[in-house]
């Protein structure tokens, strides 16, 4: 009973509360879970470990679990996505932050697509795509080590680009700094930048200003 | 003769070249002025000092100078701008940074609102505006020191924050990388962050924000 | 025996010798609790795990654990608490350090009231409270992540804030160095901060404050 | 018309607005001075320049200033000072810093006493006064380099420490920043820290617990 | 009569003594340049200021002074040059740190090619280019703030690539910090990092590989 | 089906993909081994555990796999190799980092030699050595701790020293930090720096390098 | 056999080989302790695990462990000790250092006294010892946290102090740079530091200067 | 009359109280010369500008000056100097860290022997000199950038060596701290640190150490 919901939020911000499952204890989690799925008819939560799966699954057999993306969610089955936001990974190794932006987005209303493994040491891979990139009402951009691709990105599109640094390298990438410093000091323009590795904050941004561009 | 001039940035981006003055030798920056102005029609320059503003009027004696944010420019007199960006600052020391951004926005056709020195110190300076932010279709919030004001703006809108760190402090301020942190931490889902005193960064983002808005 | 006891301490500042479990090798703690618990009549320790628990209860059985705050004490029964010190959080996930602090200011005499999870964010869950703030001889303040919380308190209230860092929070949290940065920045003029997770200190803080408003 | 004065700062937390000199524009400063003047009967401000006290004084002859502490202040003649602060320095060149501290604590009322060069190197110095830090109701400390100070003194007394980290030292006190670590991590429990050189905030806090003392 | 001339470099290591004009005493500076000249028939000097370049050409009538490389040079005439190292930048700012490097390599032999302002926002201006990387022998690649053009190069040549971090930029470029960071972190395999602004050391090395590739 | 294959890796830069095993899903390896070997004749890779050795050995059963250099490799049996890379360490806990090094511009057609333990605390066990320096085409230099080794190298060849700073080392070496800036700050002008612990790439440079001067 | 043993060491320098245990693989380890016994009629080692002990005394029955300092020896019965070194600890959490400080220093032959325990936050327990620590020809010091005991120390003195910074301590402390910072800028002019944790560096120092002084 | 100066200095810890002029205010310096030279018939002063010494020559016409280790002093003549201090170089940018170093333990009795110039990068130049350095009782290394001339000293000889970084060099030097973790980390053991640029820190220590060697 220590926690002071903030149930006000979803008609403050347009966003319901999800749930961030890293650390929350056993006991509290399933309780959370249904009671968020009660009120709000669906549910969405991220850091979940395949642990915390099993918890819930006891207590809600639909919920599903993505083991890359870690988002443990129940969603109504007829939901409509408009709009386009694209996200986009350096290497195979920043999908799971790239999924958790994604499927933020998607949970939300967002419709997406995705455009993975295109880093700047192989540059025609990115170009090949530069249509759907100019298509985008927003392009969120996920990358470790040295994080290059939010700028060369930010150089050939009109609309925000939100880049997410990742906690993908070694060494001197000292846990995602280098690429956050990288994405923060971006020549492009466009270019905004949430935490490492917040996929989370990246997808309801990238659906607030898709939200903006569809109405 | 060495610059390379990206002369299809406004096609690509959205956005014609504008200047950046800081170290531009003096030589090129008044015919690059003169070069722009001639090309576009209007031209926009940022970080300028009170000499180059004297330097580049002797050519363009309708060049105008804000020696608070700095920029120098030209403006076509019959621009309509037209959504809403607002604009804010904790302290009256962050104002240059927000000017940076609230004359880029407006250069390049939004609406601005200002709300400046409504830092979280006496926070009912912010709560009386609650209605404006919410009107907005991007706030800018530029803060130095310890940048708590991005966060509580973030828990009162539905739209994206652009959150401006200022070298405005001093001690463990340290030129605004406290503010940084504070910043690309926010537990509020909706802020993203560019680089200190970037607040030219910070306008075109909020303006490509507010065009598609606008469509 | 290798230990030097600073056996003049309560008599020097106050405060009886309290036990930080952490690291304290098995053989040595029990032992340490039946002599201060001897001297003292009652004995207070922080950052002990379930297993020193275990041991400890072996040997005093009327040792109380409590496993969210890590505080193991045996407390006279009859303490009378003066005064008003006010321990917040802004998540729940700051709860374990905000209870150390709540827990120590309690063995040592201050009356406590708990502000749990009233982050920036949802800045309403705050200012419902903003009565219970001024009544406070002292407030703790114990946020991770951007750690904005203590500068809203601090411009609101009369009497000092002390302010806990925690290391609550991923990627550029740094283990709490943001937290702590934005804390010693704070443009609040009444925050002074203690080390990351020390809610300990802060207690001891708060009650030397709270004793000198009851005197 | 930039700044939107916090005019109820006074009544809501019992400090009245003080100037922050540093980086005022002219225009401003003469004004705002003859404003808080005119409306509070006295005034303080800090970090002032040379020029900025020629610049008030033809508007206000009776200001006077501290070239030391860089204070510019009208004050009550009739001034009643209370309690007992003790400020304390490890060399000579933390005396500015001590000084923005004491005269802040003595500007809201408190009786203020100076222990000036009195660094851990030569401890004898501090020892000899033992009687008059166990008389503070709250001992503010500056110390640089290595900042030690600190702790010392918070094992000497009962009451309140405030740590104030000095830029003062050269290489590897990185402007403050190794003081500042030293007192965060202090062993003696009663030590809560400001930011580097920030002798203001710490004269804040000493007069807060002295009021609470003395009520 | 303190410096130890490492008299026997050039046989060791193939290069000549260069003098670092930063800092050196004037009544130092011209002698070395004498003494180097009449030793080696020529002399090359870096970080020179135009005073220094006054100072010399007092006694040396021929020196040449490059105000942008910041280079001075007595060089002789019929110096034959081969191979190919490619010299490129980000933006213009970082001119001053490729010509060091540039006029280096030329100083020791190497044909050279300049490619500047070719930075990744506009990423079209250097794969127009494409064809000149791949003729290098190695590619030295200088710029600030975010320093992503290493890593694209990286991927678009078979030889060596020497990148060398700028101190262009401000706020979290952290005065090249942030460059180096990323071009260490290049997730192309090929590059290799110097210090920030060490145009010289990239110049020596690009000529060490491209006297490998011309012998 | 998330990866998007550099396929024409190879001919843009000489050198076939290599298998960075850290991290990557079992059931992506062996598939990932299998289709390399069977399109290039041979495969290597690296960071590979003991584990995923078994797991590849199942399904291709002459791999080979070195538990020190942390190499899973099968080459092709009839090999040349020319050319002279000579691969250094100042420690014995360098040589993980300094195999992986080694083995990797062997797979890629380099002659190695190998000079480990040779660290500047003993000198005149690197000076005995100095003639194999000499004949190299490129020295790598794996070091930890201080890392001073690759200035004393640079100063005794003539052509490129590429530095590999490693993790090795306790408290102030900062998992590789201080190595960085040691090799980064090299006063030996032929000095360049990859990532900590990044034998790799400094394996791929050196065969660079060593294929221009066998040219 | 990759290690290339520094046999002229002991002459060189005046200290046999001693032996870093961490990390050492299994097989090599009681084989370098035997050839060292065997050479030297004794061995000293650092950083043993209780595994390691197990490992060297299956093959060397008269092995001596310390599971406080971790040093794994086998020492000549009839060693005579000289002179007088003091190894002091803060608290009692840095005592495994100093104990690896202090045995070192015995090994080799230096005669040393221990005080423990003896941190700023209880002075008096250090001044009652100074009689003691000016006997010293060499004081050893180890504190973590804010590491301040070392300037008390040196101010104390006439003889070195050699500070060894531990990683003891939590949040701010930095695993021991904060202790180092403090010990770096010791006021105190008599303080040199090593490196956090490297009690053995400090007993090598502290035995040469003993040596010194006993000739 | 703020300070309180230490004069128990000399008898307490050997060494008399040493001027540290930077920063100190134009009336106190002369008085305290005058008032030093009168009590100790004769006076040291570090960090002496030129301004300075005019200053205090107009009061003590015999008072020396050398610009280039900025000592500003009045010895007495017939000083007779002991043992052996030898202090090095790797630069020439070193020298007046090490002439501050040299003379102050030229001041306080010590026979200094210098060795200046002999980086790591030209090793022969140290090598040349290794019987002198082997004579030392304490030998004092002054160097920037990389620093690693101390530990390859470190490996030559048998008594301690004092390492002071300097703050020479660019970029990633940071001002002295490359240096310093340099040598915090040496793998020779008998190295200890003291701040960047403190020769006369390190003055002090190789006194203490040669005194204790000549009693
Ligand atoms: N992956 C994530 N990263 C950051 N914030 C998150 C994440 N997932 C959820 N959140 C936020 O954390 C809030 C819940 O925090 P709590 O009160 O600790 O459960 C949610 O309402 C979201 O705003
Ligand atoms: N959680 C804590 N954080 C910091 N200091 C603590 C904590 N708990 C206890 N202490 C202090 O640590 C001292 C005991 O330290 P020790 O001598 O190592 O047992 C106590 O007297 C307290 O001053
Ligand atoms: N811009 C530069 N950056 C780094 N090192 C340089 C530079 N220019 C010259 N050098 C090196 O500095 C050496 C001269 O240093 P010094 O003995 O201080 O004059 C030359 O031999 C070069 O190796
Ligand atoms: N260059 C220096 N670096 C560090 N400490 C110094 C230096 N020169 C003198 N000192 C010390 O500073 C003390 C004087 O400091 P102060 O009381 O501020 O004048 C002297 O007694 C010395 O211990
Ligand atoms: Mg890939
Ligand atoms: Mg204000
Ligand atoms: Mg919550
Ligand atoms: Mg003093
Ligand atoms: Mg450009
Ligand atoms: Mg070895
Ligand atoms: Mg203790
Ligand atoms: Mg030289």
């Amino acid at each position: 009973n220590y926690a002071r919901l903030d149930t006000s939020r979803e008609q403050r911000t347009g966003f319901a509360e999800v749930v961030y499952c890293s650390g929350k204890p056993d006991a509290y989690l399933a309780d959370i879970y249904k009671r968020l799925l009660a009120e709000q008819g669906e549910v969405f939560g991220t850091r979940a470990t395949p642990e915390q799966y099993e918890l819930v699954r006891r207590q809600l057999p639909d919920i599903v679990y993505d083991p890359v993306a870690r988002t443990l969610k129940q969603e109504r089955p007829d939901k409509v996505r408009s709009g386009c936001v694209v996200v986009c990974t350096a290497g195979t190794a920043d999908i799971p932050v790239a999924e958790e932006a994604a499927q933020t987005a998607e949970f939300f209303g967002a419709h997406v697509e995705r455009l993975y493994d295109v880093g700047v040491s192989g540059i025609h891979r990115l170009l090949d795509k530069v249509d759907l990139l100019q298509q985008a009402n927003c392009v969120v951009t996920a990358a470790g080590m040295e994080g290059a691709l939010a700028s060369v990105i930010g150089g050939l599109v009109r609309n925000p680009v939100i880049a997410v640094p990742t906690s993908v390298g070694y060494g001197a990438s000292f846990h995602g700094l280098s690429a956050l410093l990288t994405m923060i000091n971006s020549c492009a323009n466009c270019v905004s930048v949430v935490n490492i590795d917040n996929g989370y904050g990246a997808g309801i941004i990238a659906t607030q200003i898709n939200r903006l561009a569809c109405k």
